[in-house]
């Protein structure tokens, strides 16, 4: 396997340009106090879709040569990738065919069918999602995307830390959510290539801490029966992604699901803006201390932003 | 009376310039769509203190002559201009006197001491606030700084928009809410010394519609018994602020409660940001289609985000 390079990185920037949006960097006075640290916000909740998905999604559909693209592009998802690979499929004139559990949230059904995608519903297991997908991609021969073991999609992802790294010169340490490991192991080579001295560090719920066992342990050991309240981070890490994280990532951290509302109810509260659980996750781990801090320029991502209004946590 | 003149905005805004965020602008593909039109959020929302406000504290605290600032500041206020004031006095090492009302909310009154604001509490009536003050006053020294009817405080907000018209060219609508009229007189001047192809239109809350009467009968109606949740528009118009509306605003617009509840709403779900109600009135009148704006570029201000998540209207 072939990572994708620093020149890669570079030219995925430049091709997913036109099509994302150059996040914000938002920084707090309080947040700086609280933590005796200086902290800088990279605002993926405001991204295209709402999260850093559209980065890779966009990258992984433009990157398709035209035989392809012909005939779309599919994937199962009931997150933020099934939006963004329906915006992305949206902007290259292609279909996007997203397989979606039929517990899907109704706010998320209508975003993918706001930006065009054709939805096959499935029952709710993992192996139904993955047979319903084997047979919609039989039917209509569209390629398969997957949310992130994929080279083209976790360079896309690495943009966020890419353009953060361009902004803000200098963080001591860089903190990362991580799930599937698409956006982690896109910022490890994004801080490899462009920012050595960073240390990325990655944040996981404990009920759902299959990254920290698979980063201890050598090997990648599978998500089973996740639970947290951080719905963007249930799954395993991919068989592309492990890699870069054992080689890049300085450490993984967990914490409980008590911070991440805490965090998230902050960012709400002092910085003002929305973000989903999964996004606060960093943020909890400064809250419970789990990576110290003091002194130092640290920056954090903040994933995503698709939430629920009438299901807030606090 | 003598307005702030265009060099000294240009002046005021390197005077603050240390002391405030230079707030992002942000974009929305859907608003844009909804409306056919470009839309530009300035998003003072996530201003130092969570509001406009702090820019004009800080330009009304740092003008003061030595002689002026040795016994402090003071002001009544329940909202936004209360902690402005006081972290503004704490930026120059004097004392910030603030008279609040006993019925503020405690998130408010917590705001207010973190920045070393030393509050006095009154009734809950605006007699009883001045009366408050003039004694507060008479035993410290201390000097009024007006939430909006003094002219370092209109400087101070006119360099919002003087920021927006320096990042977006050719703005041909600036959309801003209109409470005591501080910022809206400041938006106005800016408009007129920066870009003066911009049309400057006021959005308030039919239930505390006096500027809107005030503005159609060209004498300054007092606001009585004003409903409304965008509980930073209560205000009446001053003095300073009602000439210079007169003169630069092209119109003002009244939008209904819902139609702010619902852009609130909007504003969270789509721009995954934090508003005060005061801040989603703008887009009201956009929803309710009282302005215009098909194939135009628009400026839109969001004044603040300091809201009790406790208490959302949605």
């Amino acid at each position: 396997m072939q990572y994708p390079g620093k020149a890669d990185l570079i030219q995925v920037a430049e091709q997913i340009r036109a099509f994302i949006h150059k996040t914000p960097v938002l920084t707090s006075e309080t947040f700086n106090r609280l933590f005796e640290a200086e902290l800088f916000f990279k605002c993926e909740n405001f991204q295209k879709a709402g999260a850093f998905k559209s980065r890779g999604a966009v990258n992984a559909v433009l990157s398709l040569s035209g035989d392809e693209a012909e005939n779309g592009v599919a994937t199962h998802s009931s997150g933020n990738h099934a939006q963004a690979l329906a915006r992305a499929a949206s902007i290259r004139g292609i279909p996007a065919y997203i397989v979606m559990p039929s517990n899907s949230s109704q706010v998320k059904i209508d975003a993918v069918k706001q930006y065009g995608g054709i939805i096959t519903f499935c029952k709710p297991t993992l192996k139904d999602r993955e047979d319903t997908l084997q047979q919609v991609m039989a039917r209509t021969k569209a390629i398969e995307i997957h949310p992130y073991d994929n080279f083209d999609v976790i360079a896309g992802q690495a943009t966020v830390a890419k353009e953060l790294f361009e902004e803000v010169n200098g963080l001591d340490i860089l903190l990362c959510p991580v799930g599937g490991g698409g956006l982690l192991s896109g910022t490890a080579l994004a801080a490899a290539f462009f920012a050595d001295a960073t240390d990325v560090i990655a944040c996981e719920p404990s009920g759902a801490d299959d990254a920290m066992r698979s980063f201890r342990e050598g090997r990648i050991i599978p998500s089973v029966n996740p639970q947290t309240i951080a719905d963007g981070l249930l799954t395993s890490l991919g068989e592309r992604n492990f890699p870069i994280i054992q080689q890049y990532v300085k450490d993984v951290v967990t914490v409980s699901e008590t911070s991440i509302v805490k965090a998230m109810r902050l960012l709400f509260e002092r910085m003002k803006i929305v973000v989903e659980p999964s996004a606060a996750v960093p943020l909890a781990a400064l809250l419970e201390q789990k990576i110290i801090v003091k002194h130092q320029k640290v920056g954090i991502i903040l994933s995503g932003g698709n939430i629920d209004l009438k299901k807030l946590p606090f």
